[in-house]
């Protein structure tokens, strides 16, 4: 027997808490303490019912904690015996910097799991009816984050124009000048573009245009949680069906389907 | 009140039955007819209580159902009052041909929707300690199909060699081809690369070495089921940590850390 705690690096899943899995609920239900950043719903942090819960993320700019801080806390608790769930949007090791966490775990010694989420990058595409792999239109995608515009121009500089399904996670503030470097870089300002606000949740709103209206700054979404941006020849597809079940997401969500300019 | 049925194209995730959702669970607990494919694991499955179940998937090359004939049974199924699930390996809308069914479904007038999954590009890397984007090594990542030898040179033609990091589903049986193939393209032969069979699952396996290692044949591994392919900075780590919580994945997960030559 040993009294040294624990800490899960757990995804939350994409918005929608019915997305979360079984094994995040379990570890959120044995949970003492619960590190919980922005983007994490409220009804999926309320499952940890015996946990004292913070709020270590972003909020206007400026970090709660600093990421060492957070790997501290996490590690001085799991060495009081604590069970300790860091709770991330998504999955965590897709950004996020859950490797940073796992890493700083690994070298303290503390016994660690990772469980992985659904993440927002392939279901609110979903969610908009966007599959990112589509016979005869896309045969891989490409997920990066436009946050910082060098570690994008980076990775996306790599990417040459054809089928593949681009997804940018963090880039809706900077969308018309992430647009206008991939015209830059070669690709057709006719590829279908989409926009995802809020995606999975009742509340999400969808764009749909071309990678020239994104460039041109015309696209707008109304939501104010997180929107992602998917370019390609899926972004065209709107394959959401009339649901029969009573499911709450698919018969409120308002999807906004923006006519493409004719030009 | 309606007679219609309805469909669920739902991701049964990437191997380890507590990886499924919550929704995942509701609607396999509620589905009168359950289709599902090779790669779902018979515990979640058997989840689907009061459903009678059809194995619809492709089994030592031979197609049980062709894709035609699986959206004639979905229609036929709901059009006759029953809640069907599709049942898929990972996320219905990343390869796996679930955009084409949620097309037929719409054309035919079907309520539907479609339940995302833990895919396993993700969660099997994870599971072998990798993240697929860690600050310092990646920023970005690319999911291809390695099946089909023309979809992939057309897709990963498009890639220039980066610190971007590479997840080839469905490439174990072509991996010296498709390595030899990105060091044709410019790849660095010392580049490092993993394998991971059955991931998430007690029986998981992994290989790790370098791009070079894979193009030279010399890379095999244990165990029978579905292996992945991860190329890129990250496949050298190894972020997995002893695990206190009585978790038999952990526990038992075997990870074969085979060596790199030293040359």
């Amino acid at each position: 027997m040993s009294v040294t705690g624990h800490v899960s690096l757990v995804g939350a899943g994409p918005g929608d808490p019915e997305l979360l899995t079984r094994k995040a609920l379990h570890r959120l239900r044995r949970a003492d303490l619960v590190l919980y950043d922005a983007l994490v719903d409220e009804r999926v942090i309320a499952l940890a019912r015996h946990a004292q819960r913070f709020f270590v993320g972003k909020r206007a700019g400026r970090h709660a904690l600093s990421q060492q801080e957070i790997h501290a806390v996490m590690i001085r608790a799991a060495r009081r015996g604590r069970r300790v769930v860091r709770l991330k949007g998504g999955d965590p090791f897709v950004f996020g910097r859950g490797g940073e966490e796992a890493q700083a775990l690994q070298q303290a010694g503390i016994p660690f799991d990772v469980v992985p989420g659904v993440t927002s990058a392939i279901a609110a595409p979903a969610s908009a009816g966007i599959p990112l792999t589509h016979r005869g239109l896309s045969s891989a995608f490409f997920v990066v984050s436009g946050h910082d515009r060098d570690v994008f121009s980076d990775a996306i500089g790599a990417l040459r124009p054809n089928g593949v399904t681009i997804v940018v996670l963090m880039g809706f503030a900077r969308r018309a000048e992430i647009a206008t470097e991939l015209l830059a870089g070669g690709w057709d300002r006719e590829l279908p573009a989409a926009l995802v606000a809020d995606g999975t949740l009742p509340r999400q709103q969808v764009w749909r245009g071309t990678l020239g209206d994104l460039a041109d700054g015309v696209a707008q979404i109304a939501g104010g949680g997180p929107a992602l941006i998917v370019i390609g020849k899926v972004a065209d597809l709107a394959l959401t069906g009339a649901d029969g079940v009573n499911d709450a997401l698919s018969a409120q969500t308002a999807v906004a389907v923006r006519a493409r300019r004719t030009r």
